[in-house]
């Protein structure tokens, strides 16, 4: 699994404080990977409010389905992640197995079972035997403790060549409060072997039913908007734990939209943005970041869609692997879309550099003003499809030769 | 634009016997390729009754607008096509172009211009000046006949690796019709440099609303049922005309269900599934032809959604060309897809050998059994959804380092 780190990766893992409430332990089970950490245990305190968003396959995987019921509780003790099986598509074997580490883990923490949250990644189809998950706990729970931050990002990690974690604080209830994040993925998706899994936990005290609308919003603005190669995981999970440990929340806090809350609201959205934006920029192979921005749509729903058929266009991301300005491409993949475009009004700018309007080649336009552009790590594209005001940006990475190696091999 | 033979390519150029009412004419107009023919003229008997499809993009082609519009007059009297231009997204210069290509055709034959179809596939974003067309016109009337197939199938080739027909035969009216058909495409879609285009002959006498729907039936069932990497040109266009020279149709023949047009419909839909296979099989960087049948789905439709949704999956094509079969990676695209699957009764095969049931690995299922299926040139995969009885059937090729090697490289 050792990969070269992405060329796009942070500078470095960033300085992630303590979180009030939360602990954290990881151990090595051997279920796959030999000699590294590939489990992880957070602990919050008692009372701990949780909000989750999971992927939208009809195939989930079983601690998906198991975390979507637990999340009615709105309390969480513990999350249990471990990389290397996905515990997906294991059948009724999978199921006992998040019960069985539900129940271990719950007994340990003197809680109910459905406070026990869990995400799994890595190959699907083999089933995920508890024992040498549920034998690990008790270590765990001895050795948690509030500083191992850049071990938890590690331990969650399956293809992916660097450690994500970011860090935010906030004003909210007349105290300063934080929110930590911790991410995998490299690839919007890879069953076997990939898989986005965000934590993110804050000290904050927000309840449980706003603080997963609070998680919904940053979750539709920030992971959602991204795409490595348009595959969707089985197993994709964000979890958002609040300890509360800064104190108790302001008196009838009851909308998402409180002034109150909007502090907070923010911090989250750039939190999860940073992550989201370190997922692509560890997308299987990718040599650079690309932002398309859409405007002009009938709608922001049309605006997305039309966003993501131009950034999973194989076409598109294979002509900037190869610092190609080749905005035809992008033409068709607005085209194909199946939402309204004004082709005669259509205007694209690629690096702030208008290449086309009024659906064709701007007549000022030329190619060689654009190569410094294209030769970055950073690609920039927009384009206004001339219909409404709707609009929408997403995040995606280039289509490599190194996307083939690491998925065109044999797994064993 | 000189390649390798796709390795899935036929054994050589099918032998195509003259259609009466058809003559062909082929010439170099030196627009982008040197040295090879790259235009094409087709001319028909008066009366010959025309249908058509094409591209869904929301940015057709010039060629494209042009077409669907003259096909209300149900008749043509020739078809020009050009490689190396699409005259895509080339605003009004681009309708000066098909209306003055049009004008010099008509004025030729002593025809309407609506009787003249267009088709044009390369560069999008080119003007193109009709004027290197135009003036070879005349002389490729001069030199039209009906014996130049093979020189017909070449000249509209761009990044094609072999030249692509097919033709048949059914018994219509009495007596014995051909359809022949020629075609290109080597991608479902690069507007650089690739488009699927298909032409399709014949000298039985269908009027043009029925020839109308019987090529509407099977392109529903072959080309639309293909892909290469998801990408939709702006210019995909099948046209087929009917010059009716075997004499005329049986007498009240006004629904395409007619059983007298079951010999013809069954003939055409074997020509198209041929050549949308060949085009399938010259997909950029194509190693293995891959045959995707859903069944189980909630209606054929949203088979079709859930088949074409595994078959553009870069990572069930990437371990295909890895000749790896990770059947994780169909169970993610089944989950992808957004349509109804009973994720505990899937039911995968891969080659014939069941690998999946019930939501789980094959208790008897051994890797090793599959490894000579996934070897060869032909994968099979089969997929039951437990919904419904919905099927569908659709074909594509792999993902190999060819095809970022065809794409990724500089236009100039």
């Amino acid at each position: 699994m050792a990969h070269d780190v992405s060329p796009l990766a942070p500078a470095g893992f960033p300085d992630l404080p303590p979180i009030g409430g939360v602990a954290l332990a990881t151990g090595a089970t051997g279920i796959r990977y030999k000699n590294r950490p590939d489990l992880l245990l957070a602990i919050f305190e008692p009372g701990t409010a949780v909000a989750g968003c999971f992927t939208r396959s009809k195939c989930p995987s079983a601690p998906v389905d198991w975390c979507a019921a637990a999340l009615d509780g709105g309390r969480a003790r513990a999350v249990v992640v471990n990389a290397g099986n996905a515990n997906a598509f294991t059948g009724k074997a999978g199921i006992s197995t998040v019960t069985a580490i539900a129940r271990a883990a719950a007994k340990l923490l003197k809680c109910k079972s459905t406070e026990i949250f869990q995400a799994s990644t890595g190959v699907i189809g083999e089933p995920l035997n508890p024992a040498a998950i549920n034998g690990a706990l008790a270590g765990l729970l001895g050795t948690a403790m509030s500083e191992r931050w850049p071990e938890a990002a590690r331990a969650i990690m399956t293809t992916d060549t660097f450690a994500k974690a970011s860090t935010v604080t906030a004003r909210f209830g007349g105290k300063t409060v934080t929110i930590n994040g911790i991410a995998k993925g490299s690839g919007m998706i890879a069953p076997d072997m990939a898989t986005m899994l965000a934590f993110i936990f804050t000290d904050a005290a927000v309840p449980p039913r706003l603080l997963q609308k609070l998680l919904s919003q940053s979750v539709a603005k920030s992971f959602n908007c991204t795409t490595v190669d348009g595959d969707t995981s089985t197993s994709d999970t964000v979890l958002m734990f609040a300890t509360g440990m800064t104190g108790a929340a302001p008196t009838g806090l009851k909308a998402a939209g409180d002034a109150r809350l909007k502090g907070f609201a923010g911090a989250l959205d750039r939190l999860c943005l940073d992550l989201a934006h370190q997922v692509v920029k560890d997308g299987e192979g990718a040599e650079k970041f690309i932002e398309i921005a859409i405007t002009g749509a009938e709608s922001d729903k049309a605006a997305h869609r039309i966003a993501l058929s131009v950034a999973n266009s194989p076409l598109v991301k294979t002509a900037i692997a190869g610092e190609d300005a080749n905005w035809g491409r992008i033409v068709m993949a607005i085209g194909k879309s199946g939402e309204k475009a004004l082709r005669d009004k259509l205007r694209i700018r690629i690096g702030g550099i208008q290449v086309a309007r009024n659906g064709m080649r701007d007549a000022s336009y030329q190619e060689a003003s654009i190569m410094p552009h294209m030769k970055g790590r950073d690609i920039v594209i927009e384009a206004d499809v001339g219909v409404g005001s709707g609009r929408a940006t997403v995040w995606t990475c280039d289509l490599t030769h190194r996307y083939i190696d690491i998925n065109g091999s044999y797994r064993s």
